[in-house]
């Protein structure tokens, strides 16, 4: 069946931001929450394949929690969690990175490819990516990383040849070992690494409240100063936070726009870039 | 105001006809009925910005039948056809190439540029585009043109570098003079010869019929052959004739599909492109 | 027939000059009075093809008023100026357009490409070349509008590809409407803003003389002061003052040599390009 | 410490291997039986490393038979084996990926990275690299896949940019789901894609002997129709079939030489490559 | 002091010939009786760079005779000739390597370089240029060559970045030696290997004679087989048959002129390039 | 015949070495007393080729005095020299370049490339590389020069097209002529005008001594002011001192570390390169 000019019309509404972010660079962080359903997987890897066709660079960064504790509850291992960070002892180590690199990932990889993208799937190993160092804390959370560099060449090559950055939130160490590190931060700290014009995060609320519990308090817009202040006053809950903090990172390492977006909702990604008003929380300097 | 997502829905359909052109060229012939009213031809430049920055490389020719015996009336001159083609004398031929170098081509380049394009205006002079000499006949037209040669290395110098090529349909003879030809031919031999995917002729009818008085007889499929046929069973009429033979150069040298279309749509090129079954009449070999 | 030595040794006096300008842009100001006898536009012709293959690269501008009033006449129009510029009316403007972009452009275009050249007309509609509001002043000249921005990349890519420019005086506005602009300031702004070395204005004089009825006063070389000296002063005749205008707006842009010569000389470009005293007058920083 | 002569001498010995294998790619299969010894690994890691920076194109393809094994048995599956191929079903196939493309393969590009390399680990399922279908045959073997299909760009584009390709022996099916390829086959058959000069077996005997409990009868050449005969004849034992079906498809596939060599030995690749004589059982046309 | 339109107009009527070799290869075998005079020698270097700044590309091949017996002399060795081939001992060939290396091809590159080109010397041992073996005949003249090979990359890639290179007529042998090669052979065999245009011949008569004491009867054009036939039948004197020999071996392999000029004649390489009957004799297919 | 595991060992050593001089350039100064046995030569000339095609840029700069003086007496002149230099009048300086730029610098040329190297052969007059003019001072050493100005240009083309560059030490003055330039202070020169990252002088002593009688007092590192001191306080000797001046020049220019090494030891290149404390004498800042 054929497009009817209703239909041409909507298209056409697109040519401005299809314009804006034509030749630029967006990291997409998703994960956990936002990547449970199949079909909506599907959905994503769709649209970002929209993306890159219609000119735009968008780079995937994924973590993968629930997959994880699932794999390591099959292997008869219980996942521990001190302040929301996952204790990641040796076997544990194993394990994460088995799963968000052997599974996770190249699950998104490939769907992307179903939908004549060419995804390319990358850990924070190779091209030595990320690199990382333990993490300093009160508590020993054994291979959780905090990343010291990024050497983001091999994603520029990629791209520049018309493929898609996927990557898995793992960092390696000087000595070659692997660390968990949070995706959420990661995907902040490479956004501004390559130059991005726009990141989004998604996740499965609608953004950020003033009142969490009241629907209608939520901020379209935050300035750095004010994403700030709601983690400060702790009006920003835990697993929000370190998704603030990653677009903070982003803004104040010269990202345009971070937009924290629902990405439960099915094309939430298109729905985002292809407006003025966007949905979700956006972040700006 | 933002999209909602079955407006999404509709932008997620345009990808599968996204891909298939990327970075293909489409020649898209333009004018005469189909040019007249304003906001249609500003609805045309802006889907053909948008064919450019979701990776297509359009390029357009056209005419400009009215405004030139409007202009010749202004300077007391009488139009005279013979045949459906304009008796060309060197006074008419001055107009012809002042009306549609001067006038209709810098209209459509100042709105296609108007929407964010980078459209560059030709006439088949520029570079030696299209070389002609003195149409033969029986009766003596004046300086109405075959065009011998087509020199089209500007265009994929300009096409490489974002550009649009806007062309009129003026030749230049071996001694530097002006030639009047066919806007409909010049756009099927250039589509032939620089390796367009698609020709996308617009006019003022939905397409071919078999009986032109009743609608129900439109062709949506013809082959080269049975095109062929219908002119020379006289089904097709004589200001079709043209297109219909374009078409056919087109599809036999090279080009895959060739549209006849109703340009007097709003979004009609979007509604053929973005489809499987398209609109119009479509000729293939 | 052959070379004999002495004429040989007439092309190696010209190596100096060669040697001097390779790959350096020479702008030439080109129109009007200098423009006016077919022989004369077919020499200059020539000359740029000469200069582009000998490695420099020609950018041509011009306007074109004789012809414009002569069609205006035609029309039934009657020209009207204030103070040197012409009144322009929606329906002059149309004129002046297809005029200058479809005839005068074209008839350039041809003859450079008669010579072997590869010529690309342009008017400032193209790629955006010369962006342009209405002109203010005492008197409502109409569609007159002042250059506010160039965007000359389109002429870097054609000039990188062997092609020789060739721009006419019309310049686009914010809502896509034509603007008539003075072709010999646009000449002078263009050549500041593609770095040219040298721009050459032609006309039909011999260059500035301190007495216009004294053939011995011409001044061989001016400094940009003392040229703007001469327009305060009054020295500068009327049609005059927008060339040594435009020359001192290129010096002051960075451009190395301005040039006013006697355009209706036979080989006037050759024999101020390929020597050291040129002819004319010379205006520098 | 400093280099003695004698030991410059060696490095001069190199001279003419460095200079006929200068700018060749050289596919390596590495995996199982010579990968078990962490220095081994990180032995087979380093000389990877020094055939890039002496100016070959190296690209490792791995199996991981005995960690895959492992995992599955911690997971409380039991592996089983038809004619040495592994029975996978589906929870099967999720480990083989998870282990092969998250543990066994990172492993590996991080050892090389440690030494200085640019290391890319990919799965078959990275830009489609390796197309599959479900392997026919008297045994259903679930997700054992057959290569239809290897698109072989994304190597050549990540070797270009000084990168050593890394990967692993799985393969996308048409709906995007994962089969588990035999290594030894993809790499034969990779080899002959990239046009690899040299495709190197690494095993964990010294290479094919007329009597396997013989040493003296090791076979220092074969043709291919040698080899062939070999298998047909039985001589060749099972674990050794698919290294020498790869050597013999990769040969036929237009690789001037195929070695099956023992990869337990430390320095085996450069003992190889930095030799006339090289070492093992060479296979050529 | 400035052009006259006359001397313009003599500019002028070199551009056609400046079109029909830009960017073309143009051999110019120089040396010997043609070499003698410095002030000759100035101004073939300064034609041979205003060849390469209007756009052609120059390759010199030199001999130098005189200067090699002069040097011997002074060393106390007396020149010996058998069919007018020297006798080329060891010390001969490393005095003559010397004197054509060392001296005249300095000497050449010096004066080109002060005229502003930018050329660089070469022998045939540079880059293996041209590669050698002992000449076989009834006479063992000692290190007189055959040139075996041609490995012409380094001039393509010294004239892509603007070089003219200068090449004297030394070979290199399989062992390093060092071989004497006739300059007027290597001329036109180099001529072929390049793919040049052109060959022009410099040499100290007119050209070629029917009958040598009647200056009437020069030949300005010959066919490959009336050169040949004139070879044959002993018209063309000793002296004069390499360069006719090497004048058909260029149009053989695909050369479209080869041409035997007069080279004390000053400009005489301009009024043989930039005119259509040329001078002296032109040998064609 | 084979690597042993014990060599192969030796070949890894080379790693880091290799890597850290990777795509970097070298400027080797070879000559005099260091270039006089021929299988010496040889296996510099081998030492070098192993150097670019384990990724690194060498350039040879190079005297010959031995060869100089040999030929002059030859020809009857009896070498003069003032305070270590070389008396050059008019026959001398012909001499001079005859020698180094025919027959030594030739000479290494061909060894490179008889190892399969592509050495190219320059001297400073080819591309204007090396500007000079009359050296100053109490006597009049005649051709002697003191070099003005470098164009490396020619390197870096040369270097990037994989060839090895080999100049002798003459230069060109402003009227073409030839001067006799000290290749030790060139190399220093030369080291800091391409960007070197080392420069090594072969020459036939081990390095610098405190007392040049007592071999225990090698000097293994010197900074640039104990190098400066050495001289002034008159330990370093004659000879030495073009070398270690050169050396300084070199670090002040910009290059890491200056070498002073025994160019007589086989193998002293790869001894010095491969190692973290080679041999000889180092300079650093």
């Amino acid at each position: 069946m054929g497009y009817t000019p209703e239909q041409a019309e909507i298209l056409v509404q697109a040519l401005p931001y299809i314009q804006r972010y034509s030749g630029k660079t967006i990291v997409i962080k998703y994960g956990g929450n936002a990547m449970v359903d199949d079909e909506l997987r599907n959905s994503v890897a769709r649209d970002v394949v929209l993306l890159r066709f219609v000119g735009m660079k968008p780079v995937l960064v994924h973590g993968g929690g629930p997959e994880i504790s699932e794999v390591m509850k099959r292997l008869g291992k219980e996942p521990t969690f001190v302040n929301g960070l996952r204790v990641t002892d040796a076997e544990t180590m194993e394990i994460v990175e088995m799963v968000l690199t052997g599974k996770t990932n190249k699950g998104i990889v490939s769907q992307i490819n179903q939908h004549g993208g060419k995804a390319v799937g990358l850990s924070g190993k190779d091209a030595n990516l990320f690199i990382a160092e333990k993490a300093k804390g009160d508590v020993d959370l054994g291979y959780v990383g905090k990343v010291t560099n990024i050497n983001p060449e091999i994603l520029h090559a990629l791209m520049e040849d018309g493929y898609i950055p996927v990557i898995s939130s793992v960092a390696v160490g000087a000595k070659g070992e692997s660390y968990n590190i949070n995706a959420d931060h990661i995907a902040g700290e490479l956004a501004a690494a390559v130059g991005a014009a726009k990141i989004i995060l998604l996740t499965d609320v609608r953004g950020i409240y003033d009142d969490i519990k009241d629907e209608n308090t939520l901020r379209s817009t935050l300035t750095v100063k004010e994403a700030q202040g709601m983690i400060d006053s702790g009006k920003v809950s835990s697993g929000m936070i370190p998704k603030v903090e990653a677009a903070i990172t982003a803004v104040q390492g010269g990202v345009e726009r971070a937009h924290i977006i629902d990405g439960t909702m099915k094309y939430a990604l298109l729905m985002e870039i292809f407006t003025d008003t966007g949905i979700g929380t956006m972040i700006t300097g």
